[in-house]
């Protein structure tokens, strides 16, 4: 009967404003970091961990909101808490007191999101199975008792998920087995040659590396300069051919009806989608540009702060591509939700990846998504960004193009000590040696 | 030249839960606290203070992300502060690194809206006036200049606003001067009668009270049982009678379909309003359960995170009553959105108050919309509480069902030093004892 006895949380910043990497036209200079947790059980060989990623600045704040979770986990049961994780989930979400702080968004929001995919971490590695795996082997009913349907009903009622989930039951296993060849994972694309701070030189250098690598689209940032997004777009097009597709990304830059103006300015260069034209909270706002846009696809959700938001934004027919992300919403729960719901509007989920270890989280949930609920969608992909997998004891890894699919059990969460050693902020030898230049 | 030479938090809270005051359908037992700030200056007289309201655990989070917002002000000069406060707020709002934490939303945008709030306190210190008479005093183009209108242009211009504010110039002298004499004042609402957790003799009895008190409206917190509900509101109305308005309060508790039904089963007593019937973020929900009610107004915003989800309420037609939080959204500046929105669209703001301190800051918000922006709006009332406003030096006043004017300058948002001796957690002489007794 392992408890859970610890939750530690790390404060982890890597420096990646010093060479823009990660600037975009709302974030010019994000020193992408990370929110790190550990659940620390009287096992010692198992531990289960999470994180919240953050550009910076406030992840101090964020560390404290899922520390002040600790005395709601720690010394319950771990068998307890994976046998029913929508029960843990539920406990934390419904805490009324911790609600009051978003509710069911924001610092607090993410935080419990973070311990809840601890535990599903915990759970990964009590069944021996990758995440993807472990929600794959769960049965219709298990999977609808991990979802919490308060506010989802006028659109998804749990009958209506249990049988989309009963429909994912045939040809699952052919579907992981295929999933499992080599070249028979999800698709990703790469935004690697297109943050806003590169000089055009180097986008035209990356677009080309990634169309040698085997992506099948690309994605650039933009919304600071409209020539300058012109001549970007227009040199990656030729770079890259006409048969790869250039997804654009403004960053919630745009009010509406200059969204439209700006992405009409772009249409000539065959856009596969036009990402976060405006604020994550502008349900009507994405409608109205979708609708401006005579086809131009829309897509948003790494910002969407939970299930209320995404339902809203299938309801109003918004978007055309629905990106959910590991670490901003409540955990797995939530996002199992918000695949059901997609499925139930025939959406297509392109998740949002970057960032500190967000592709190792998401991986798992586009898997599970092709295995049982959204099922052969060819327009899936998840965002790739060769960038920071080396801190991961689990990497995610691309190949041509496509993702594997991960192996190891659990979350592919963890991350190695040598890293926190250099980057732990302040105390890490990074920034200890950056606090000696200054 | 003063500067702002410190910022310090206070995690105040008040054991409120041993009474169930403040009980309701979503938060059964409220600790009601502040995360409450100062910002000192190298004037030892001139302080100005600010807090953001929970219920209790993460009381101590909303600090540590008050707290991290001190580099960003300590070393400014006051003058700069409060001669531009738009820059002001707009520099804390838009840093990239803290707004990745919402965006503008939850316990980051909450901590940003209590020292812009403070810095509105010393504004008004400085200027000798009251804060809603400091907003009265500015030209309609200074008070335009306070807004950030990002994600609004869609349906508010800048240009629209300063119509509105000029139009709001006519008439201002004299709506001043009578909101200043007794019972000139904003009417206000009781809730003080309805706490979900009194039993139905309290509740008659405290609203027998509220009619003596002359309180024109009541409100009663609903749905956790609709029998209960039933007999309660039967009860209730019997006591004030037919003209005394009561208004429903779900907080939150319903699905669409489920709000629909048990407000017509209460519709039979005469319902002013049903408050927060669904998710604070469902926008589509609050048009879809105001449709089939047929009538019944709905009301909400008290959680609404930010202008964006209020403009929307506002298209959707999804209210009747907009709820603003002094403590909820970004502070002053944004209050100014919504309440110009609310006036393009000819929608009543009856705030809510109650809390900690909320009575005391936005009853200031109320005076300046009947004095410039919303002017004579019969249905206007703010809610009020009459509970905890001995801690506050400059403490919210309602007599015969009508608020007083504030006259202290500054946002009445100071609170005494013997109550931080008492309650500050967890160091406080309560706190202690109660330590030392459980």
């Amino acid at each position: 009967m392992a408890k859970v006895t610890a939750l530690e949380t790390i404060d982890l910043r890597f420096p990646t404003s010093r060479d823009l990497s990660g600037s975009d036209a709302m974030n010019p200079d994000p020193d992408y970091s990370a929110a790190y947790l550990t659940l620390r059980t009287d096992d010692p060989a198992l531990t289960g961990h999470g994180f919240v990623f953050t550009i910076g600045r406030g992840n101090d704040v964020q560390c404290a909101a899922i520390q002040a979770l600790a005395p709601e986990v720690v010394g319950r049961d771990v068998d307890a808490i994976v046998s029913d994780l929508g029960a843990f989930s539920a406990s934390l979400v419904n805490d009324s007191q911790f609600r009051w702080l978003g509710p069911e968004k924001g610092i607090m929001h993410m935080a419990i999101g973070a311990v809840v995919n601890a535990a599903w971490d915990l759970a990964g590695q009590r069944a021996g199975l990758p995440v993807w795996e472990l929600l794959a082997s769960m049965t219709p009913q298990q999977l609808v008792d991990c979802v919490d349907f308060r506010y989802l009903t006028d659109v998804l009622t749990p009958e209506q998920a249990l049988a989309i989930l009963e429909e994912g039951q045939f040809g699952k296993a052919e579907r992981i087995a295929r999933l499992k060849t080599p070249g028979g994972g999800i698709p990703a694309y790469t935004t690697t040659p297109g943050w806003l701070g590169y000089p055009t030189e180097k986008v035209l250098r990356l677009a080309r590396e990634a169309v040698e690598e085997g992506y099948s689209q690309i994605k650039l940032k933009v919304g600071s300069d409209l020539d300058d997004d012109r001549s970007r777009l227009r040199a990656a097009r030729e770079a890259v051919g006409p048969d790869v597709r250039i997804a654009i990304d403004a960053n919630q830059k745009w009010d509406v009806d200059e969204a439209i103006s700006w992405v009409k300015a772009l249409a000539e260069f065959d856009l596969a989608w036009i990402e976060e034209p405006t604020s994550p909270d502008d349900i009507l706002g994405h409608a109205a540009i979708r609708r401006g846009l005579d086809g131009i696809p829309v897509a948003t959700g790494e910002h969407a702060q939970n299930r209320v938001i995404f339902k809203q934004l299938l309801q109003a027919e918004a978007i055309d591509v629905m990106q959910i992300d590991a670490a901003r919403v409540g955990g797995v729960n939530e996002n199992l939700a918000n695949l059901l719901l997609a499925k139930k509007f025939g959406i297509p989920v392109c998740p949002h990846a970057g960032g500190v270890g967000l592709c190792e989280l998401v991986q798992h949930l586009s898997f599970f998504d092709a295995a049982v609920i959204g099922l052969d969608v060819p327009e899936r992909r998840i965002e790739f960004v060769n960038h920071l997998h080396e801190h991961f004891h689990d990497p995610a890894r691309a190949e041509r193009g496509v993702y594997l699919a991960p192996q190891q059990p659990g979350f592919s969460a963890a991350i190695k000590d040598e890293t926190f050693a250099e980057y732990q902020f302040p105390d890490g030898s990074y920034w200890q040696s950056e606090a000696a230049r200054a």
